[in-house]
């Protein structure tokens, strides 16, 4: 039996940065990553294969750096794992054993069973698989009448990437009253929900699918409830992900109530030998410590860091307990990001916030071409000004700017503090210096809190 | 006499944002403004007035926020302060009382009196007066050979302008051996002085002007120590600003080695309700302490901002001592930010520091269009990893990324506290989540601290 130092189990974002770091970090150590297909895709880029890319083979990622700083890597799907023994075994019949075991297996698509019609031909989901998706690709390139089911990110991002081929007609269905209504503001989803329509997305929200219509196997369309029915060539399912931990759960290791892997700061299970990060890892939001569903590669990449730099010791004391969501996307040319709180998360934890927010444009003077419009939004503690979440939207440069309030609420800044918060400006990149959007809405938002304590 | 609670000097950047603060913080308050011309530039948009915007008036700026919020504002250059007295005479011959008064005279460009030729015509300066600059836009017009001294940010920023228009010839004579020599690392420097020369701008390092040649009067040309002499219709000279500090030098303030007000900081002088904000006060490095040349419109304004806050007493703490030079600019197509410490300054203050740096692309897949390349660079302390500056050029995200090391320089973030940031990442506007720049330069800078500390 061959034995490993470390064993990863998957090669997405969390399984190569874990590889990548750990012989950065253990150049000595033997480590093995055992992934289920040959190629890879980047995870967030799939959407962008139907469109901006028009190809999968643009949007693969494999473990190269890994190899290349010495990692084994075998393409042979884990059966089972033997916790007390330190051992697995793989598909083809092999078994390895391991010091250190890590769990980078992902997640799945949710699989709408309780919907009649699901299983009918032509029913997709976005899977993260080359192999799935360029199948996907190559058959949606004659399908003229498609229908997506779910607003999230991934739904809308594939609806708007499709309804740029002037050939298709693409429908999304969400259930809520507005899409990306998990991840932004009720104001941002409106704002995105919008540049959806504008890019010729036909979108129904608070809308509930009630059956998959088909003939002969095959999908001709979706019944809505209390809507017409809308004929569809292909039907995608994006209505979320689930950790994939059937393995680990076979094996014995503790399971949270969303299906994720426990797992200390450290990515640590109660075994400090078996380890888990990812999208298949338990994640405590940074405000309240509840069990989050956040599953994002920007997390699970910062896990694996973490994971990485500590397997054998922990070396690096991890700066920031729990996670902050940070969503970005681009629609129809806009940009929106957030991070942290808003009114709506707020609302599910019963936090208490106030929020402000200035609007500007990116470049200054504004007669620039190129300017684009650029609002900056904050949500903070009524008590003490720390800024608890923020969103900014417009230009491209939103997609950076929310990366500096992530490290703000991090590091537990307040509004105040921002007030003589020095940044860097230019003409041609930012806005003016005399109106830099997320110090202005920090400056709001201490109006809004004198007015509050008087 | 007419009485104000409150009288500010300057139209500028720093006299707008003072202004507005003030009036938003203490609207009962009665507040003058003061300027010398009706109109006021953007400071750091002068240079794209001579392409980009190819007008003066699109670079157009003006105290209308101001006004708004109930402010006076005269022009009328003030001629004499009575600090004793609390009362000024402007030149028409009106005398003002002041309870609080604030100098936000900027600063004047340097004068090179001691090279011959220095006052024929058709030598310019770039002086941040709308009148001046108007009529330097016009008459460049008709000029073919322009040479321009000093290859600072906004030398190098009109010549890149300036060549853009295909019938012109544009030089730039720096004496140091590399452009952007004082903000940039000789690395990055090295990477401005050569998109200059991409640009088409005729570059001469290390070279010296001897003196400005001239016939009946009028410029024709330079001839540089060493070197063949260069035609010029008209010569710019950049080779910086100094406070404009006459008036309050004259009334008796503080002045400090490099001619800036001294005050402490909240901006405040020896007495009070004497106050200065922006290029005319003295700024103090972040790290050091020492009196430092910055002059920045984004300090300037984080400056005013405090003062109005604080100016009838001290309301919001500052957050940060100190100032850090925040730069960026685009040359070429090329984006360049710096914040904090270089290994010149450092050299200069006598640092210790280690750098460590990491370059990729700016969208994930890298196959997208409208992907550009994209480094950051780290300087830290070598004994605990603090974060001391930073850079990042490529694409135009830079311009905001720099804000988040600028943050993180301001709240003394270490690169171990970045293996565990958390950030958000999207294809079309972020590096790939499994290498933010930032991020990753950290890793290598801890790799190096790990060798020191073997």
């Amino acid at each position: 039996m061959k034995k490993y130092d470390v064993i990863i189990i998957g090669a997405g974002p969390a399984g190569i940065i874990t590889g990548v770091t750990a012989k950065k970090q253990y150049p000595e150590k033997s480590v093995l990553m055992i992934r289920e297909e040959d190629k890879g895709l980047v995870p967030c880029g799939i959407p962008y294969i139907f469109y901006n890319l028009n190809s999968v083979e643009k949007n693969a990622m494999g473990p190269k750096p890994f190899i290349d700083l010495g990692g084994d890597v075998i393409t042979d799907p884990v059966i089972d794992v033997n916790v007390k023994e330190k051992t697995l075994k793989v598909e083809s019949g092999a078994d390895f054993s391991f010091e250190k075991l890590v769990f980078a297996t992902g997640s799945r698509p949710v699989i709408p069973s309780f919907i009649p019609g699901y299983d009918l031909k032509n029913v997709y989901y976005i899977k993260k698989s080359y192999n799935y998706i360029n199948n996907l690709f190559n058959e949606l390139q004659d399908k003229k009448n498609i229908v997506i089911v779910g607003g999230g990110f991934i739904g809308a991002e594939v609806a708007e990437q499709l309804a740029m081929h002037t050939d298709k007609k693409v429908s999304l269905i969400e259930s809520e009253d507005l899409c990306f209504s998990k991840a932004f503001s009720n104001e941002l989803s409106e704002i995105a929900t919008e540049q959806l329509r504008k890019a010729n997305v036909d979108v129904h929200t608070s809308t509930l699918v009630e059956e998959v219509l088909g003939e002969n196997g095959v999908v001709t369309g979706v019944k809505l409830k209390g809507k017409n029915d809308i004929k569809a060539d292909a039907v995608i399912f994006a209505i979320g992900y689930k950790p994939n931990t059937e393995i680990a759960k076979k094996a014995g290791l503790q399971i949270n109530r969303v299906g994720a892997i426990i797992v200390d700061n450290y990515e640590r299970s109660s075994e400090h030998y078996i380890c888990a990060v990812g999208d298949c890892s338990q994640t405590l939001g940074f405000l309240t410590g509840r069990c989050d569903y956040i599953m994002l590669a920007s997390t699970a990449t910062a896990e694996a860091r973490v994971l990485g730099y500590n397997l054998f010791g922990i070396k690096i004391k991890k700066g920031f307990s729990g996670t902050i969501g940070i969503f970005s996307t681009e629609i129809n040319g806009l940009a929106m990001a957030a991070a942290g709180l808003n009114e709506k998360n707020a609302k599910f934890a019963n936090v208490e916030f106030i929020s402000a927010k200035f609007s500007d444009v990116d470049r200054h003077p504004g007669t620039l071409k190129g300017t684009s419009p650029l609002t900056a939004k904050l949500y903070l503690s009524p008590s003490d000004g720390t800024i608890l979440g923020g969103e900014v939207w417009g230009g491209k440069s939103a997609g950076e700017m929310i990366n500096t309030i992530g490290l703000a609420i991090q590091k537990g800044v307040t509004v105040y503090e921002l007030m003589s918060l020095q940044v860097g400006t230019h003409p041609l990149l930012t806005t003016a210096p005399t109106k830099p959007v997320i110090i202005k809405a920090a400056e709001v938002a201490i109006s809004k809190l004198r007015t509050l304590n008087k």
